[in-house]
């Protein structure tokens, strides 16, 4: 009934050039084979192949450059055969664009149920059917050129971020698994990226650094934060990694997305960031903006003829009242994720867009400093109250 | 904070200019303020001010020309009154293209609870909180003139089809108040359309067709079915019906959407078609095709990368393989029925504007039969397994 497309990747280069730097602050452009992903960038989420409520047409539309899959949900569901089978990624979820899947790791350590982990890899159960399963650095790999992402990564252990004992084991098994990735690794349009692990301990992180930046991989990762730790542990976290990473490699800091920790990271040469927050947060009603965020459930946008923002130019701010929105909201219908999603992503993507443009024209500090000073005001609802 | 719009409506004149009949169907332009609408039409229900998953832009890729929106709904949830301060509904949900509301007739008889009706109007408890509400033709004349639709509905009284009796009285009420909504009315820019009641008895619909044809109104409505009774009786009645009703106005089938019914419905001289069915369907995994329904869920799709329909032009067919679509419901993704909403509001837009054509080009005839032939075959999914 239907073809199958042949397998034939060819050969990538993966350069990260760097267009300008303004103090430890880069703008730079990593090539893919899909493209030229601009640096700094935040890349939405599209956990299950879908980024939550919208089409890849919104995501062009946003211009979106690089959005993020994740290997354990759909090695899981719908299988990672599958999507190899469907022609990868890519063509399944019809995103043209550069896409990069996580290793699983995190997953594995945050959904699924009863771990066992050994050197060899992690058992655990799924948490849709209870079924068993065993992801190694190897298995992480081999789903990962299934779904045949621009941007791969090595499978890591993620420790709790105070548990010193805990890192010290974690992070030897963290490189060790690196390395497995690296030589079993075959798809060379694909660049894998190793993860700095460590916790919140700076000799541990320093380790880690140098112990990668030796393998010398195309792109490096900063995980294992915003898992609890303080925001001066993770800023001193980034720091420390960072005076360490290679500088013409990207730099991608996991799992971070609020404004505030995308300039903290941006100001310490951090280059892509990934997070399900706007989308998370549009599913419960909430707008993010650069003065704070906003609940349209909130009693007092009912009358409200403005949009969430007045100079924001995304699709639902240039359409819509507040007043609708909360009437969506109330009425529980799906359009209200849509266009808070909407709204949200736009918001982070606009924010890493201005950021390079200051960078390259040599303001930076100057514009995070604003940013930063309206982050920290009374929120919005409390200022209209 | 924000300024309310002045409320200055301009006379219009709502002409409905027929270009081409082919037998009884016709093929027609009805002028609105917001624009002309091509028939024969079928127009998306956006029963809370929003076609459920989809935002306006997707319904302008589309290229729907008329939506509708349910006065029952609006009346109690977010306000006619509300509506009206943000502007009116187009303004409110960006929908600048026309659009119909219904009299809150129909829902107050489906959805409402405990019902009073008197010769006054009808008494009811809303069906969301219980409140105590009244709608008389004036209430709904006024709620109408706040939501601002292009074409509005006579209020009526919905009878069981097959009660000789209740039909009977209901009739005479029907008619009184489409009277007293034509004297209620005030804004010069809105059409009131009168809604053709009686059941499944010949009689009664002829008498109530002559009654409604004497009122001298710019739009006549075909209420009353699609609710219990027969195809045969259903197609019998348009047939009856459509023989009185002035060739000059436009005929509304009301609550009609399956492509059969729009084919025996063009084929008898209706113009304008409305049903919640294409989203309603999507939102239960069903695609709507001109050779039957298919039910995505089912587990023939799993490894399919065809579209829905190979021949269909749609953004999700040109996108999206079947394989994609079960995934995301399987996976419970909400993109799964903006999909398929997409496909199947494209499926009958393109079926009324292929029956557009065909009267056009005089052969209507012939195109309704191949149609009908087709959707008679056994459903897509037997002949698949």
């Amino acid at each position: 009934m239907s073809q199958q497309k042949p397998f034939s990747p060819s050969t990538h280069p993966f350069v990260f050039s760097l267009e300008a730097t303004d103090g430890d602050a880069r703008a730079g452009y990593f090539s893919t084979p899909h493209g030229l992903i601009p640096t700094p960038l935040f890349a939405p989420v599209g956990t299950q192949a879908t980024v939550k409520s919208l089409t890849p047409a919104h995501l062009v539309d946003l211009d979106a450059r690089l959005i993020l899959a994740n290997t354990y949900h759909l090695y899981l569901r719908p299988g990672s055969s599958l999507v190899s089978e469907m022609g990868g990624l890519h063509t399944f979820m019809a995103w043209d664009r550069p896409i990069l899947t996580d290793s699983g790791g995190f997953q594995v350590f945050s959904l699924a149920k009863t771990r066992r982990i050994t050197e060899e890899g992690v058992q655990f159960k799924s948490h849709i059917d209870g079924s068993t399963h065993q992801i190694t650095p190897e298995r992480s790999i081999e789903i990962q050129e299934d779904l045949g992402a621009d941007i791969i990564m090595a499978f890591d252990e993620c420790a709790e971020p105070h548990d010193r004992e805990y890192n010290e084991h974690a992070l030897l098994r963290t490189h060790a698994w690196a390395e497995r990735c690296q030589r079993h690794k075959k798809r060379p349009d694909q660049a894998l990226f190793g993860i700095v692990q460590g916790g919140v301990f700076p000799d541990l992180r320093q380790s880690s650094a140098e112990f990668l930046t030796a393998m010398d991989l195309p792109g490096y990762a900063i995980g294992g934060l915003s898992v609890g730790e303080s925001k001066t542990e993770m800023y001193d976290t980034i720091t420390t990694v960072n005076k360490i990473l290679p500088g013409n490699k990207p730099r991608y800091l996991m799992g971070v997305g609020t404004p505030e920790d995308l300039i903290h990271g941006i100001m310490r040469g951090v280059d892509i960031f990934d997070c399900v927050l706007p989308t998370r947060l549009a599913r419960h009603q909430a707008a993010m903006t650069l003065s704070g965020r906003k609940n349209l459930m909130n009693a007092v946008y009912s009358h409200d003829q403005d949009p969430i923002d007045p100079q924001c130019g995304c699709y639902t701010c240039r359409h819509f009242s507040q007043a609708y929105l909360r009437h969506l909201i109330i009425a529980k219908e799906m359009l209200a994720a849509t266009l808070l999603s909407i709204h949200n992503i736009h918001t982070l993507l606009e924010l890493t867009r201005a950021c390079r443009l200051a960078i390259v024209e040599g303001r930076f500090a100057h514009y995070a400093e604003t940013i930063l000073a309206n982050l920290s005001q009374p929120s919005v609802e409390m200022k209209t109250r």
